[in-house]
This record gives C-alpha cells, structure tokens and sequence, in this order.
C-alpha cells in the first residue's frame, strides 16, 4: 500500500431529504436534523435483509459539495474559533470527504429504501455505506 | 447524482501494526486488538494539528482485501448464523469497503505518526480519514 493508491468508491444509493443547500442545513443530526429517504440502488437492495424499524445504524456519505484540499479550518466556521487541522473536526472539507451519521430507522420499503431520522445531509448527497451501530462498545 | 458515479479515494496514511492476516485479526477492536500507528503520509501532517493525546477518535480505513461483490454474509463468518445482508453486519466484505475503527489516541509524533488503541485493522491497511468522536452525541 503506498501515498499513490487509489481506490474507487460506487454509492449505493442517495440521499432524499428536504434540506437544499449547505448554509441552511444543521451541522450535526442532533441539531435539529430532518427525516430522510435513503434511495437504495435496487442493485443492493438485498445488502439491506436484517436491518430493522427502530435500530441504530451509521450511514456513510460522500459529501459531493466538499473542498478536498482544506487541511485546515475554523472548527463550526466561526472564525473566532482557532484554526485547526481537519482531521481533529467534522468538517465536510477534508482529503477524503465521507461523512458518518448515527440515525434511527423508521421505515424500511422495499421500493423507496430506508427511512431515517435524523440526518443532516443534503438532499442528493451520496450514499456509499451503512453499518449496524455496536451496542457492546457504545462506538459508530 | 446517479449510480454510476464513481468517487476517488486517496489514502493518507497506512496502518502499522502486529496483526499480518485476517484469520488470526480480532473481529472488532474491544476483542482484544493491540495498539497500531496510524502512519500518516506527510502532505497530511498538517491536517492532525489538535488532535490531543488521550482524546477519542474514528479511523476509517480501507480493507483493502475484502470481497466487494458480496451482499449477504453469515454474521461473524459463523455458519450457524442465517444470512444476512452485509448492510446489517459489520462484515469487511461489502460494496464500499471502509472499516469504523472507534480508538484512543496514545502517542502523537511529528515522524512516526500516532499511536492508537485498540485497533483490528491489519498492518498495511490504507488510512483514508480521522474524525473527533462526538461526545454530545455518543456517536461514532
């Protein structure tokens, strides 16, 4: 493995959610993040069997919109906050900009994917991963 | 947004570690997985500044030898368990196949990169991201 591999990531559906734009969206699900779809690509739906109404999981995205040459930043954008270096942040700008969120799921149809609650992405966002949360270690 | 983007990822760092093969690796990293460095490549050193020894964080990696054409696993590769989508597992083997590693920051140095624990990823995985653990939230 060295600095010039590359890998190639194929989203596995995408997010339908009423938040349009960056600036009006909460930064984080906990603060005041809407419900969402999660569009799945009926070639993965089958990935989904054992995922159930009211569990955890984490759902990771590709933050299209995001800047992947930003090493630093203000944290939260205030810039009265000291700049500090992207990997110590949850800002979408980053070299590799995947974005984790912990929801609940709220409905699961085997036509329009998963509803969940709450998720802070925008809608048309990509969707490359979703994990079960691990109670055992309180992680993800 | 459609299916058939695809998405470039870049690694910032390797993973060193004691652990050589997927047979003999914990499954996850509370099962007694030993601490790693994360070697961070240096056009990324910058991106580290704020990360504090002692702090909690999430590794996301790249399990660079996990099948990406599997959909359905039996859980923890016990054949007793029902099949079930990987969706619903924390399987390496699935369409995009990043690892969530939650650890604790032992040791950060300048040259070698940081010290983490505990951590199940094999030596060589490729490090594609760090994220601060949300204490608010509990989440990842």
């Amino acid at each position: 493995m060295t600095e010039l591999d590359i890998y190639l990531l194929h989203p596995i559906g995408v997010v339908r959610s009423e938040l349009q734009d960056r600036e009006n969206a909460p930064k984080q699900g906990f603060e005041g993040a809407p419900d969402a779809w999660l569009e799945i690509y009926p070639a993965f739906m089958d990935a989904l069997d054992g995922i159930t109404p009211n569990s955890e999981v984490v759902v990771l995205t590709w933050f299209h919109q995001a800047s992947r040459d930003v090493l630093k930043v203000h944290p939260r954008r205030d810039s009265n906050k000291p700049f500090a270096g992207v990997f110590a942040t949850r800002s979408p700008d980053r070299p590799n900009p995947i974005g984790l969120h912990r929801v609940r799921i709220i409905e699961i149809d085997k036509q329009h994917g998963i509803k969940v609650h709450p998720l802070e992405a925008l809608d048309g966002t990509p969707i490359i991963d979703i994990k079960p949360v691990l109670a055992k270690s309180q992680e993800e």
